[in-house]
């Protein structure tokens, strides 16, 4: 690789600079960390090694390397995953919404930020700041990925996601002011539909004083590190995984059945697993809209949102996004904690299983199942 | 009524006030001019009677009134006009539209347009100039109403839609920002059918300038005088308004069947009218789309967009709008001339039949009809 960050003057504990090796690592580690959704990596990993082969590594700062008043804008694809990986953004959308919200905003961008650890969200504002020449937040929203955009750490204090701007790769733009975070998610959805199923938006802009309360932070270090781990695991990746973030193996099987349907800006659909080696003879069944929602055995819940839920490669442990879910995998699905902003009331009624019409109970996954042994 | 226009000092050929007198035969007069689209007008009279009556009378003026660079902003509500006799505006759309595109434009608004003239949406401007303490410009961008956005006069001239913003009665705002006014049409209606199947929309935005050429100019006034004639008539309301715009009357009849359904931003079905009195016999299908678009008998074409297709009630002459339409109304199915502006090749391939999917070629309605006897 010609450009990395690797082995710059800096301190072991923290990373500072997203070159080539640590964006390659980072699309392996948020396809882990978003629960099968946020979109496949490749091509905003793509667009990312473009963007900093020209304009050099991406700095990776925290906010407290902001003023109290710079102005963030957190940001991502949004619509059908399956949508994402055959209508490709044009290169310039992270411009177009620097421009649109500066100018509403009556500020200059400080610096960009993931909106959720998905796979290919996860990326691309990777390849944003690198186009516009801007810091990107280490942390995002979610701390994995979520369907809908009122499912950010934000809304649950309050915090609006507008003015938020929502552009396509034939550089149009819409800026919505809705009265809630709720109606945003309808308007910015159906603007998606209309715009061909995916789009890229800015959202939730917010100053670096008011991002302190919702960030989730330290997650794209986070997401690099469990990249580099399982590319440089020699014999257990699941070992080695691990060891990096409590894995929950669930069963280990083969993918017999997929159904999958693109509407209305979502991919919805389900996956059948048949267990293999210690698990053969169990069936555990996934359901998804953009990510994994439960993983369903017997009737009963293995596990449930906003517990992460993720098909790894039953060799690799690299993760599978639900539009990659493909009749023969060998998988081991895998539980991941929720990020502890979840597991509140509040958070449980944005994003716990009735959030999606599931008439079950949340039990933190940890609490169903033992680690990777 | 308390306040009126009437009787101020101004030369008799031309209207400078619109005051409650005024409004009422303004709602009249664009009715019968709108085709049977543009809105029931009922809602809009109510909201501008009351502003007048709060604000005082709205100054009607022409380009001539302002200078080259001030900012027109032309609006409406746009959406299915089934939806908009229930879901009624809040009052203050106005002031957020204005609020919107001058701190867009970074320009104040120097006054607001009709967008088309249609039932409501020949009146609404009216509530919204009083309002906002603008006046309002004699002329509009049809000359009469069409379903579509892209069916304005600016766009024959490659003038934009955008910068434009549609807003609801909730003060949720978009300003919408596409790469042409078809896409325009497309966002904006996919918007106000998120938004309930309809709203308020400042599109077109032109300085004096600009809209020199694509304004079709004195159609409020000419609106009004033909209210005017139409509740002044003591005897042939029909005669009377022959006699202030060419009247082709197609057939007299009775409703015998309406299909209509509301779907996509837009209210789309056909009427039957069995002839009456010297028409017995006869049975004409009036298609619709917002607007009346054909008028057929025995599958011939009897009329066509871009004429002006208006169902007239039988005694009064008033126009009868699209989603009023009721079985057993006694009616006079009646055709205007379109404005000059799209029967014109480039006109007529915007709003000509083929634009509605019609197989039919346009046959000017002077030469299929006499004109009223």
């Amino acid at each position: 690789m010609a450009v990395s960050a690797h082995g710059d003057p800096q301190p072991p504990d923290r990373l500072r600079l997203i070159g080539e090796e640590e964006l390659i690592d980072l699309s392996i580690g948020c396809t882990v960390l978003a629960g099968g959704g946020g979109g496949d990596p490749r091509v905003g990993l793509m667009m990312g090694l473009h963007a900093i082969r020209q304009n050099g590594p991406v700095r990776l700062i925290e906010l407290d390397d902001l003023n109290d008043d710079d102005l963030i804008v957190p940001g991502g694809m949004i619509g059908a995953p399956t949508v994402m990986v055959e209508k490709i953004p044009n290169g310039n959308e992270s411009r177009l919404i620097c421009e649109v919200l500066s100018k509403r905003l009556g500020s200059p961008i400080a610096a960009l930020m993931p909106l959720e650890m998905g796979g290919l969200n996860g990326v691309l504002p990777v390849a944003w700041s690198a186009t516009v020449g801007l810091p990107m937040i280490d942390g995002d929203l979610m701390g994995r990925a979520f369907p809908e955009l009122q499912m950010c750490t934000p809304h649950l204090y309050g915090i609006p996601a507008w003015p938020g701007v929502v552009v396509d790769e034939r550089a149009q733009s819409l800026l919505l002011e809705p009265m809630d975070n709720v109606w945003f998610e309808k308007l910015a959805r159906n603007a998606v539909s209309t715009l061909g199923g995916c789009a890229c938006a800015g959202i939730y802009p917010m100053t670096a004083k008011v991002a302190r309360v919702p960030l989730i932070a330290g997650t794209v270090s986070a997401a690099v590190r469990i990249g580099a781990v399982i590319r440089g695991a020699s014999d257990d990746p699941f070992k080695a995984l691990d060891n990096e973030v409590e894995l929950y193996p669930l069963v280990t099987g083969k993918v017999v059945d997929v159904e999958r349907r693109t509407a209305g800006g979502f991919v919805r659909g389900s996956a059948v697993i048949e267990g293999i080696e210690h698990d053969r003879g169990r069936l555990v069944r996934i359901e998804f809209q953009n990510e994994n929602l439960v993983a369903l055995e017997d009737g009963e819940a293995l596990a449930t949102v906003p517990d992460i839920i993720t098909l790894l490669d039953r060799h690799t442990a690299r993760g599978i996004v639900t539009e990659q879910i493909r009749y023969g995998q060998r998988v081991v699905i895998a539980a991941f904690k929720s990020p502890i902003q979840w597991r509140s009331p509040e958070g449980l009624a944005v994003v716990g299983p009735r959030a999606f019409g599931y008439d079950i109970d949340y039990v933190p996954v940890e609490e169903r199942h033992a680690r990777v042994s």
